[in-house]
């Protein structure tokens, strides 16, 4: 299909308003500004990643984006190299530059002696980030949908998030460059639009694989809170546009206390918690651990460690994912990372 | 059983460690200092309200309060006056008083057009709110715990909750005089307490009925985040501390913003909320209109009146659970509840 026969205008009306609905969702509910960008979206082949190909190949003209693909060959299938062979000729079909590499995700599980899940989203964010960082203009376009976003909800609930992180992933994030345009659309309205147009998608049997908990929270807990509320996929967009505005809120008050360089790993001073909220100081914790890299410090070790301090536990050494440790100096708080 | 027969240094060791541990959780935890109080225990006679009881009992002339029961009969059972016959021996084997009242709770619904379990909730309220304000001195002890607490999060989840709503019922509201000592124990230690020191207690036959969002919670939806994290109630014990903590937070930020009077419904003016960042306004929402009465506003309900806010819709009428009206004025946002 050459890339004139997806002009919007050409589209039939429904299909067209879907693509403008999510222009709508990407320039005034995100507010970014996408002409001279480049979005590379991270495109699987799955419905939710045809679907956001398309929609961004109708709107690239009116809003002066470049679109490419990037594509990561997981060969966690042996025809796992069929999809990588259609994502190449879909980008070439229309003249689009396709990223991709292969990672052995199962050997690189084994090696790091984590699941095939993390291991997988590792090797993505590793080849996503390494694409977004070669180029300034580039940002990275997820085609999470609002389903998704309900289930991270969830997952994020039952392994005991803090709050704005329990409102699950960011639409748009500037510091990381990375955009989710179909965040607050319903996967229903995806496979409907697809389908409307005659377009065709992979169904990835590993999405029904009960051995990850995402599949479960699918199968069996996402349903039950729709029952229960047949809304609950708006109240999960709720929930993020206010997890969005707080996290904003205490961004803008932490930020005079965060180190400028992720390698200052100064010490978080007593004399400056003593003046903050306990409310605060538990973000500012977080933060610090964030700046280290990669690994979600859970609430219930920042209480601990706050407590620690409280009751002045000099010595004490608290551990938290990522191999990263805080541990209680006389003068306050430092934090490091393991090997770093 | 005459009173000095659970004084705590008469008890086997783990159940006096039991008592302690609810004493350093009104103490410490809550910061409460309750010599002096009378503690009006709801009690219905299940397993929760039986075993804090007997706690309460050990722990009253350890801690300097005077206990006292309160029962409700909501005459949803033929043989309910038997639990109000039960309450009321307990409270005078223990020369206790037993404040009570009887209301034909299914008669409630009807009238008021609601559910059955919402007009038990409702008649509860107003029975305790109205013990409450007949004495200054006087708390109200609920035997609510930490399964309860982690069904409330997931109920408030499901309903679209902002937060800190969502972090679930509060374990202390000094305005309200409100204490929930076992908001951080587990059901299956109060049922061992109960069983260790061979005390008996009432199963509510209503717990079972599917009927009942609080019920299908119990029996499918935590079981399954209990499959999948088995430190889930620890988890929620987190979430409640952090949404205290931001409770108290955001309360101290918006007290100058608050009517004194909850009579006073002066208009919110623009000049004020155009100094507020979004995250505080949404919140300086919710408490206007608590102030007006029960009903909690929906977050996504919040969030539409702050967009006509900012595009200055005058003439919007915003509706919100309780019959209560939010209204754009040409000046602010004025708040009223119907009929009053």
């Amino acid at each position: 299909m050459p890339q004139t026969a997806f002009a919007l205008n050409r589209l039939p009306a429904p299909e067209a308003r879907f693509c403008l609905e999510v222009e709508r969702f990407i320039v005034e509910e995100c507010g970014l500004n996408v002409a001279g960008l480049e979005l590379t979206l991270a495109y699987s082949g799955g419905a939710d990643s045809s679907a956001l190909f398309y929609v961004l190949l109708a709107l690239a003209p009116r809003l002066g984006f470049t679109l490419s693909l990037a594509h990561l060959d997981h060969a966690l299938r042996p025809d796992s190299h069929r999809d990588l062979q259609a994502a190449l000729e879909l980008a070439q079909d229309h003249g689009l530059t396709c990223h991709n590499r292969r990672i052995a995700v199962a050997a690189l599980a084994e090696e790091r002696k984590i699941g095939k899940e993390e291991a997988g989203r590792a090797a993505r964010l590793d080849f996503l980030r390494s694409l977004r960082d070669a180029a300034p203009e580039r940002w990275i376009v997820y085609a999470h949908q609002l389903n998704d976003l309900a289930e991270d909800i969830l997952m994020r609930l039952i392994r005991g998030g803090g709050w704005p992180a329990l409102g699950g992933m960011a639409a748009l994030d500037r510091k990381e460059r990375l955009l989710r345009p179909l965040l607050f659309t319903e996967r229903t309205k995806i496979e409907a639009f697809l389908r409307a147009l005659g377009l065709g998608w992979i169904e990835d049997p590993l999405n029904r694989d009960t051995a990850f908990l995402r599949n479960r929270v699918r199968a069996e807990i996402l349903p039950l809170f729709l029952r229960e509320n047949p809304s609950f996929l708006e109240a999960a967009a709720g929930m993020r546009r206010l997890a969005g505005l707080d996290s904003e809120y205490f961004q803008g008050l932490l930020a005079p206390h965060l180190p400028t360089h992720p390698e200052d790993q100064s010490l978080l001073l007593s004399s400056l918690l003593r003046g903050l909220d306990k409310a605060l100081r538990l973000r500012l914790y977080k933060a610090r651990l964030e700046a280290l890299g990669p690994g979600q410090p859970l609430l219930n070790n920042l209480l601990a460690l706050d407590r620690a301090w409280q009751k002045k536990k000099t010595g004490a050494l608290f551990q938290f994912p990522g191999r990263k440790n805080a541990r209680l100096e006389p003068e306050g708080i430092s934090f490091s990372r393991e090997g770093s």
